[in-house]
């Protein structure tokens, strides 16, 4: 099995992306890990691991750049060879930290879709409370969908859902904005049924407000709705810690409580983490391409490339391609 | 000034809704308050306030009843005698804690709509950190909206901003999933257009993340993805001050932190609760329509009855309508 990952993409590359990467490649010798990158930065970090090879390049997308048109014009950069490198079936699968739009767009013009699936899916794995975790999509890669395309999301999902983490028969749900039938917009109503007749194992409807708590295994959405909802969970948690942070430190009797709760704090924190479930998967293309967050460290870059690895081996993509074309 | 009350609706009915009525009765005697409701409750609970009036009904919609049937066919019912009060100008605004779709219906065909507003939005005013708090529409009253809608909740929302929360020439944001102009859906990619040659004072487009600190006065979307944003904030703080508690009551040296930042705690939590804000008015109506939460007690009544009489006093709808028809 072979990986192939961006070096240069993420806040913390190369030195975090190439941590990981050994770190995956230490682990798992029958694995090979290719690395696209600038050698001068990368080989002094390598530890002499054998199944690590580099690629050298010196260009690179950077975050600023607009995604299209970095794909289209840098054609030597880290990431677009990357992508190259699995559509010359040179790797099983790739991960980048790197530009969101810009790995979206190398996945499509470069890796390809799978025929019957229209749009790819941004589908990363969510935390929940009781540490379960659930895959959400679409967190954003088309800000439009229509109803097939919601099924579609549903089809991959479950695939990943079974496949990836080892759930039998995952249930899915919808998420709208309330649970009842004919609840919502046009294209919830219309989703629901094309989900109801799925043969899939569809709940119905699910609510934002219940995400944490773990209302399914999967559960679909529009890239709007989905990105929407990431974000105002993201910026709820990050206010709620501000205004706790600020509470703690605001007298000297506060400033002892926190002592004592430090810790459990901190885990309590880490629960919300999740870079811990590994990056975002973009469903729907012909081989697993895997977004790790753009703030990744060696945990996470680790975490992703397992997620690869796992998603190769069992080869989601054809399973998607089957259900679909079957 | 004469506010109808609906004194048999939401969770606390009729005790907190007639304890806050009270309360607004008491503090300006030139506000009349009808109540409607049923006359053996009600009475013990007056305290010979004189400026109160109970009109005394049996009918009442649960908060189970189909909202536009129920308004059809209870004819009787507290809700929708106040609103019909409002209609024949036997009262100059209303206020209800109870069935939100009903109050919708109710605003819709008893009350009836401004000339030029296509539909009514929920519009509550939602809290930050800073306390300063901003209007947001629609929270839900359609699921479905056009650019055209939302450039009507843009225009409600400021003049409601500046009439009743006394901001001059307030900053109007468009949620949407990046701040740059053309990201989003094709709804916000229109709607950002109109919202450009608007004259309104528009900020551009907002995030879901940054609400809670406060982004502009106003923050325009569509129902359904407003209603998600606000149901995902909700689920997400509960989610969090429940793994809170649980962390500090988790062992012997948590409770002692728990016992000393107590009730720093709960002016943290008392900062999010937006039934300090008053209740969501319902905009585009002929005369203002104020759904107070259903859960409210008798501050959040209180708030609700002065809201409506500001927005009575200052002629909201009087002004939309100019505006519209200018």
């Amino acid at each position: 099995m072979i990986i192939a990952v961006d070096a240069m993409g993420g806040d913390h590359a190369p030195g975090e992306i190439v941590k990981g990467a050994v770190k995956a490649a230490a682990e798992n010798p029958s694995l090979t890990i290719k690395l696209y990158g600038d050698e001068k930065q990368i080989q002094p970090l390598l530890n002499q691991q054998k199944n690590i090879e580099v690629i050298h390049t010196d260009e690179v997308i950077l975050s600023t750049d607009e995604p299209v048109r970095a794909v289209r014009r840098k054609k030597n950069a880290s990431m677009v060879l990357m992508a190259q490198a699995v559509k010359d079936q040179e790797a099983d699968a790739c991960v980048s930290a790197g530009n969101t739009g810009a790995l979206m767009a190398a996945g499509l013009f470069v890796v390809g879709r799978i025929k019957g699936i229209d749009r790819p899916a941004l589908s990363p794995t969510l935390p929940t409370i009781d540490g379960q975790g659930f895959v959400m999509l679409d967190l954003g890669a088309n800000a439009d969908a229509k109803p097939e395309h919601i099924l579609q999301y549903a089809v991959m999902g479950s695939i990943y859902a079974e496949q990836v983490r080892g759930i039998k028969n995952p249930t899915v749900g919808l998420l709208n904005i309330g649970t009842e039938e004919g609840k919502g917009n046009e294209l919830t109503k219309q989703a629901y049924a094309l989900l109801e007749q799925s043969g899939l194992n569809f709940v119905g409807n699910v609510e934002s407000r219940d995400l944490l708590n773990g209302v399914s295994d999967v559960v679909v959405t529009d890239g709007f709705t989905g990105n929407m909802v990431l974000k105002t969970i993201e910026g709820t948690a990050q206010a709620l810690f501000g205004m706790l942070k600020e509470t703690f430190t605001s007298s000297l009797k506060t400033k002892l409580a926190a002592g004592l709760v430090k810790s459990d704090l901190r885990a309590l924190k880490g629960k919300l983490d999740y870079t811990e479930y590994g990056g975002a998967g973009l469903f729907g293309l012909n081989a697993p391409v895997i977004k790790a967050h753009g703030s990744s460290n060696e945990t996470a870059v680790y975490n992703a490339i397992k997620q690869a690895h796992t998603m190769a081996e069992n080869d989601v993509s054809g399973k998607i391609s089957a259900s679909l074309n079957q």
